[in-house]
């Protein structure tokens, strides 16, 4: 791991970092946030579309809500960068900024869009080995609710609890989710399944904690690329606890999860004790 | 006023908006935080070098410190904009983003930059028509903190409080300060005391209430730029009752100003009220 940039804060750290991905064979950046207090656990925090390891560490207001905790952050970049592919800078919603979280099948991005098995392998390993953390769980944000979704319904051993803020729900059914699970994984849609949360609980998956989904009314992706509706079916269903909390007037920005970030994180905390 | 963008936040609401300003002859951006509640007074927020309008209000976490008060806050833009001044686009520190808060008597600046008047003048009006508030306080950060001082101590009867971080202090004996202040101003260095806080303090200006400020002690700029002990010195001559914050390790950054903004917040809730 390496140190970018430090800077103190609410007593703690915030601190911009890279390391080798093996996932990914390539260099990936990272923020966290660590409290003053010695730490025992640690929530990975997965953004959305065009983000970087940068905006949730300095938008969402996270380290006044953590200060005083022994918990954690630390936030991935969206998507291997600096590769050579073509194409993969051509739209926000493909490519670099947009992994959407998978292991890609196809070329040209089969060989570093591995980016469930480096949230799920090498960030672990990282919390494991450079934090000395084995208590983790999972939040994120649109394109990053997809993933604490998915990843977490899938590894439910290794993420104590899982929320999201606006989640692309039903990435099959949107145009965002057909165009990158198109891209990744190739024409065969079951393979997509494994990369869909409403398929994952249509087919068994389960966490044993509530999730706890926020969505804004006024979002402006909402309902078309986000599905909410369908996630609350198919856990209604199958018998996922699933705490939806719909809210009038607000929208898909860090103004929304800044409002109702302190929910996530109590709700965490109450998992990672 | 036109509002850009909206956005709900903490029951409030963060918005974007412009509107035509007499004394820059520009349209000039600012934003803002009401809260849900009726507001009675408002704090005016200035940005240091480089920044813009949007900087404070999505970096440094006020919303959930105004929620639940009937206090507002506004934050203007460091400059005029989108003029057509040859160099004035050329460094970081004079020109766009770095106005300094002077109204500058040198071509080609004069015309614009007369963001002293911009502040005590537009602002002020546009808080007490458009919003219906009377009782007004201000802070700042690096450049935006000498504006909130030197304003404050040149308007006491307008500004009911001053605060500030990690504030350039005396600008006349740093680099920051002395090219600004030469280039608005021109080479007569008497006509700079008007901007320049510890010589407004030397020269009898004082505030009824204690200026709180925060430095860090890991801060980039510190001492160089900021010369924070010439204000200690002065205010203890002339008997300004101020609170220096001084904390290891924080460095010039919003991470900084987030950590401690809640003592500011409060600071001036006292004198709003």
């Amino acid at each position: 791991m390496e140190v970018r940039k430090k800077h103190k804060s609410f007593g703690g750290e915030s601190v911009f970092a890279s390391h080798s991905s093996h996932a990914t064979s390539t260099t990936m950046s990272f923020s966290y946030f660590k409290p003053q207090e010695e730490v025992d656990s640690a929530i990975i925090w997965l953004s959305g579309l065009t983000c970087t390891e940068e905006n949730f560490i300095t938008k969402a207001g996270v380290q006044s809500l953590l200060a005083g905790t022994k918990t954690m952050i630390i936030c991935p970049d969206t998507s291997p960068r600096g590769l050579d592919i073509e194409g993969a800078d051509e739209s926000y919603d493909f490519g670099s900024g947009a992994s959407f979280y998978v292991n890609a099948t196809q070329a040209p991005y089969r060989e570093n869009y591995q980016m469930d098995d480096y949230i799920t392998k090498d960030i672990v390993s990282l919390i494991k080995e450079e934090f000395g953390i084995g208590k983790i769980s999972i939040m994120g944000h649109s394109m990053g609710g997809h993933g604490a979704l998915v990843l977490g319904l899938r590894n439910p051993e290794v993420f104590r609890c899982i929320s999201a803020f606006s989640p692309i729900v039903n990435p099959m059914n949107c145009d965002w989710g057909k165009k990158a699970l198109k891209g990744y994984l190739g024409e065969d849609q079951s393979s997509w399944k494994e990369y869909d949360a409403c398929e994952l609980i249509k087919s068994g998956k389960k966490h044993d904690q509530t999730i706890l989904i926020h969505q804004g009314l006024a979002d402006e992706f909402y309902p078309s690329q986000l599905l909410t509706e369908n996630l609350e079916e198919f856990c209604k269903e199958a018998g996922q606890e699933l705490q939806c909390q719909k809210r009038e007037g607000y929208d898909h920005s860090y103004y929304f999860i800044s409002t109702f970030l302190n929910d996530h994180i109590q709700h965490h905390l109450k998992y990672l004790k």
